[in-house]
């Protein structure tokens, strides 16, 4: 057991949040709901950005920058959208020292000012699709705050994008959701269920939502990433019109997509332990921590250059290491520093070790004794280290994937869910149930429908709430 | 001269507004004053990021994100601060529909809420040197604004950093303003000044600023990035305090250090030229442009399988290459466009050249024929482009260099002074003026002091004012 982190079992939001002030992930900002995100947080985040980045632009997107203050009469434009987001705005109505005549809104989403630049510059068909995405932060006036999984100010990607028809605005959102899919489960060794979210959950001012949903380690669901195909709602608010193929004026169809600082969050609940963070090699800062170990002034010299010869093999192989070779700290205290950071793979290099022209390869994600290996010779450090790391990528998500599997169940009845639910767990179930069918299982239950899964069994099926024949089972569970 | 574009020599300013509109790299947002980055001027500004990311990490930098709302307490702990930014904040009085409190400040830079965190972080000296960066947006409520150069939000790195002693602090800002040199001369082909800010032009509550000045090509100045060693100022205010090595308790010493998005404002106004926009090769989305050239259907196979032969080249080198083989458009009408994009080669294969195994190099920093050259061979396409790559990054260094340095003039007195400026220039010489001898050159010339170069002559002169003593020069410039 970790000092200074209280064990998951006992309880988990307070284990989530010494997890964040051990690992020095984040901090409380001096304005209340708001979150200072510390250089170790900040350099998880920073490999999220480069995954999704790269993905975006090979698919064929850009990057561009809206300006985050928004005319307050712009977000009245879309009747579902005003209303989805008016209680969570923050309103600047002082500028220079003037009272301003119309207050400008803090973007708590770009989809207002992104389509009134669309407008302009979307003339003809040859102008579409146009593929923008945007870094950026913005702002919800939440009242219940949590570091990274629900904050005042908050980091993301918004993707906006304009297409000529229906069906390519339906393909492009499906792309996001994929290409997010692929993100979460290949760097992030987080699983996720794919799928549609319901009329009550999609959002303000969208034809579709799809969303992945992934589990954290007290098996509640997090809202992982969503993909919103916009149909022409916000085309016809702010004139987004082109001239088609055939000269005749065609409003635009569109799609919005987002992945935020949340993801950080989730990477800490999926895979996290009562020792610490556990970080996916691909995300994780620093991938390995090499620790030389000597007692004798005598045997430092020969340890610490074999430590520096590991390192430099690692970093010519563009492996991220950090040689630990402080002397304030020992050997043991290290081991619980660097296993509290979620460090992956840790190299002990000892005198014996020296003798033998090796070293000590630990697994952050197989505990003690049995995550260990010895006698690996110096000169393959740098393919042992990386087969390794691959190694951990993989049993992270294996890990994670089993244990969701294993909380999943399947309800035939409204009693069944209400006992899945009561004991921590993910309902899966036929729904053919109203908008009011819906609401009363949150009412009663607190679990929502987070979504109609891509993967269906195939046929269909009897509902559990109304007893109807039902085309797709749906997932209910308590969310972040 | 390009379509669309007002010459130079006729209205710099419309020229300049001309340029970012037909290169489409930027417009104006609804809000008065504020920007849209469009793909192709945020692809710029994505190269200036990395170029300065990795020096910063390279020099120990981590970085961090620090919320953007400031309480207004905060502003006011540091006096000379708060009369620095007061007239230009923007403020958050109502939240998620409440009237608030306190109103916020949405951070004009982000000392105060950073040193505040600071307080908390520092405790021993163990904890110092904190080396932190962020890539942040700013708002400073502006009245006169331009694309780019002054904007009402605009992007930027601010890092701010704490020290053990006033030496250690100077050290840093002193490596700051110097990584910005080589930065803005080595990636942006910018040639700056570099040196101190006087009393009068320092920031807010700063012991000392280093700046770098740059000339535009209406001989104009330009602050391209500053550097400023804090002293205790901030420490003071915030109660940044450590225990030192013999236990006793000291205050920090503080910089910081900015470059923003005007930086692109620079890159268009010192190279740009009648025909459009001149990109740096380490700075441009595009290095290298390829344009097919042909007539009769029978020979735009063999072009074509010719075009993508070298752009597979080049990319397999890392080069940035687009292959335009739209069919709308000439040639001729693709080189128009690609020179106003300023891409800095361009690649022109015909028949002939196929016949040959060959392509043709036009140069963007030459124009015309001079710029041409023919009969390279196709398998040599890496190395004969990256070669001149390099050749047209130091050229344009060059040119610039030459241009700036025939426009600084020495001067012996204040009569001196005013006929240089009067015709556009920089004027040098020395001076031992006083804060109102300065603000009188300022009222009765335009120019300010931009700085007293950290290259001198190496003695004491007589101050072109006062006829006294002075140890050293000043260069006085209008600016933007």
């Amino acid at each position: 057991m970790a000092e200074g982190v209280t064990p998951r079992s006992e309880d988990y939001s307070r284990w989530y949040q010494d997890i964040i002030r051990e690992a020095e992930l984040a901090d409380y900002g001096p304005v209340r709901g708001t979150m200072v995100i510390r250089p170790y947080g900040y350099a998880i985040w920073e490999n999220i950005q480069k995954a999704l980045d790269r993905r975006f632009k090979a698919t064929g997107h850009q990057n561009a920058y809206f300006p985050m203050f928004i005319p307050y009469s712009f977000i009245e434009k879309e009747k579902e959208h005003v209303e989805g987001f008016s209680p969570e705005l923050a309103l600047v109505t002082i500028g220079g020292g003037k009272e301003l005549e119309e207050p400008l809104v803090v973007r708590p989403t770009s989809e207002t000012i992104i389509n009134y630049m669309f407008a302009k510059w979307v003339q003809s068909y040859r102008d579409l699709p146009l593929l923008i995405n945007q870094w950026a932060n913005v702002v919800r006036w939440e009242m219940r705050t949590r570091p990274f999984l629900r904050t005042l100010e908050f980091l993301w990607q918004e993707g906006h994008t304009a297409h000529a028809t229906y069906e390519e605005a339906e393909e492009e959102a499906l792309r996001m959701i994929e290409i997010y899919r692929d993100f979460a489960e290949n760097e992030g060794a987080v699983p996720v269920v794919v799928g549609r979210k319901s009329r009550l959950e999609r959002f303000a001012g969208a034809l579709h939502t799809y969303t992945m949903e992934a589990m954290m380690g007290d098996k509640k669901a997090l809202q992982a990433g969503t993909s919103h195909n916009l149909g022409q709602n916000f085309a016809k608010a702010f004139g987004i019109q082109f001239l088609d193929e055939n000269n005749e004026l065609q409003y635009a169809w569109q799609t919005s997509w987002g992945v935020s600082t949340r993801f950080v969050g989730a990477v800490i609940m999926v895979h996290g332990d009562d020792q610490g963070l556990r970080l996916p090699p691909r995300l994780a800062p620093i991938q390995v921590v090499i620790v030389p170990i000597w007692r004798k002034e005598q045997e430092r010299e020969s340890v610490e250059q074999s430590a520096q010869r590991v390192r430099e093999q690692l970093e010519n192989a563009g492996i991220r290491v950090h040689l630990d070779d402080r002397e304030e700290h020992t050997p043991g205290w290290k081991f619980n520093f660097w296993e509290m950071k979620g460090v992956p793979v840790r190299i002990e290099i000892g005198p014996r070790d020296v003798a033998k022209g090796a070293f000590v390869l630990a697994r952050r994600d197989i505990p003690g004794k049995e995550g260990k290996t010895f006698d690996h010779p110096i000169e393959e450090a740098a393919s042992r280290v990386q087969a390794l790391l691959d190694e951990i990528q993989r049993n992270l998500l294996e890990q994670a994937r089993a244990f969701r599997d294993a909380n999943i169940h399947d309800v035939r009845t409204y009693d069944e869910l209400r006992e899945v639910i009561a004991a921590g767990g993910w309902a899966r179930g036929y729904w053919a149930g109203s908008d009011d069918d819906e609401r009363r299982v949150k009412e009663e239950t607190g679990a929502t429908l987070r979504c109609f899964p891509f993967e269906q069994p195939g046929e269909p099926g009897v509902c559990f709430m109304t007893g109807q024949e039902a085309t797709e089972v749906a997932i209910f569970a308590k969310a972040y």
